[in-house]
């Protein structure tokens, strides 16, 4: 699984309250958090700044690259703030992310063609939110199309196919989960890549929903998370979907958490 | 999800002394807790008795049934135990279960044929354990058109594709999984049914991943179940997991296990 981490963003107050401060400090405790509990890239979010978003943003990456390895997900969709971070990340970023949106896609699509960038694309478009598996396909062909003709490789392409909450419609689950098999399997290296926890919306007991639908769509072929590393619950069931899911040899990976004590909470 | 009650077998102590004891309060106590506990069916199972499991199974079906409503799943392989017992049943039974292998297609063929029974189909040959999901189909297929040739409605053929252990093969798991999908994609109507346990064997935190793949079989489609119905943890699985799959109008059953406590264990 590779998990992008979601806490340094600055709609969470700590955050926001630490970028205003520019205590850097606070932001790298999370980032070495984050990073020391499996996060592949460290997403950072300067959104609620309207002006200041580019600064904020490249200082944030500045201040979590001083401390650890993994490379950022740069989150927005503003060209001039993610140039301002791109200009001083170093290794491969991820950009957080691309739709099909005009504006956005007009935008971003300059700035990522022909990189290396990694690239989170989600099931958008002016049309509104897609509900069903077709809807979402019918985006996912030409994201990843348009993505393709500028020279983006696809393993570097990661779709979000766009949780929506079960308790507007009981079978926003299993479209979503199927939209999970249909792009694995219609477009083969590519990942996807998604925040799950909209799908328990409204609904009580949401980390036990939550838990168990990234436990379906691992078995679905899910293989991105947008996420809080520090989840141990989370975390215990992801090792347990992807040893099922044959992606643990010898199941070591979930012996080990088992060992740690993640199945204790 | 149908549940079939597993916990009257008399290779479990407390059974085979009650049985040997002639003591109907203890089994009865059993099978009503069994169906206060969601199981549509009552497996009785008197195997160890080699020479009198005509009879002892003919007396568990009459103490069940003297007790609650649900009709029993005849445990055996034996063509004379399932026919004393079947003398005795009220209303339609189960047969668990016929299979591929030449004794028990041969024996149990003449049995269920032109019956409204409903029938447990092993995925198992004389060729041992299917492995992928190809030998699967392969036995299937067999199986189920062997089956309706014998005028037996495909709603009442219950496919079990076999777990085998995660500690043997990391792609046992996923196996078994697509084996769901494809049986209840390929067979329009059909139902599926196993025990899951048998993919934890040999490592540590057994409910834990029983739990989990029984969360991803139900995303693949597994709509029966041969379990301890009054495993808490698992029901709860089964709730989260019915929920997410679409099969539960308005989330109303999650609601109310969330509500009865289910998920504070």
């Amino acid at each position: 699984m590779i998990i992008i981490g979601e806490l340094i963003n600055a709609s969470r107050k700590a955050i926001k309250a630490a970028i205003e401060a520019g205590d850097g400090a606070a932001i790298q405790q999370v980032a070495r958090d984050e990073a020391d509990n499996g996060a592949a890239f460290i997403d950072v979010n300067a959104g609620i700044f309207v002006d200041r978003e580019p600064e904020y943003l490249k200082w944030l990456v500045e201040t979590v690259q001083a401390v650890v390895d993994a490379p950022c997900a740069i989150d927005s969709p503003d060209p001039k703030a993610i140039e301002a971070a791109l200009a001083v990340h170093k290794g491969t970023a991820m950009i957080n992310s691309i739709s099909l949106e005009k504006d956005r896609w007009e935008n971003l699509l300059p700035i990522v063609a022909g990189t290396d960038l990694k690239i989170i694309a989600l099931c958008m478009s002016d049309e509104g939110m897609p509900e069903t598996v077709d809807d979402r396909m019918k985006i996912a062909d030409k994201l990843v199309n348009g993505l393709l003709q500028k020279d983006i490789p696809i393993e570097n392409i990661f779709v979000d196919p766009l949780v929506q909450p079960l308790s507007v419609n009981k079978d926003f689950g299993m479209q979503f989960l199927n939209s999970i098999e249909a792009i694995t399997s219609e477009f083969k290296g590519i990942h996807t890549a998604c925040g799950l926890s909209n799908i328990s919306y409204g609904l009580p007991g949401r980390k036990f929903i939550n838990r168990a639908f990234m436990i379906q769509a691992i078995a679905k072929g899910l293989d991105g998370a947008i996420m809080n590393p520090l989840d141990q619950g989370m975390a215990a069931a992801i090792a347990l979907a992807e040893a099922l899911a044959g992606r643990d040899d010898f199941c070591m990976h979930y012996l080990k958490a088992f060992r740690a004590g993640l199945f204790e909470a």
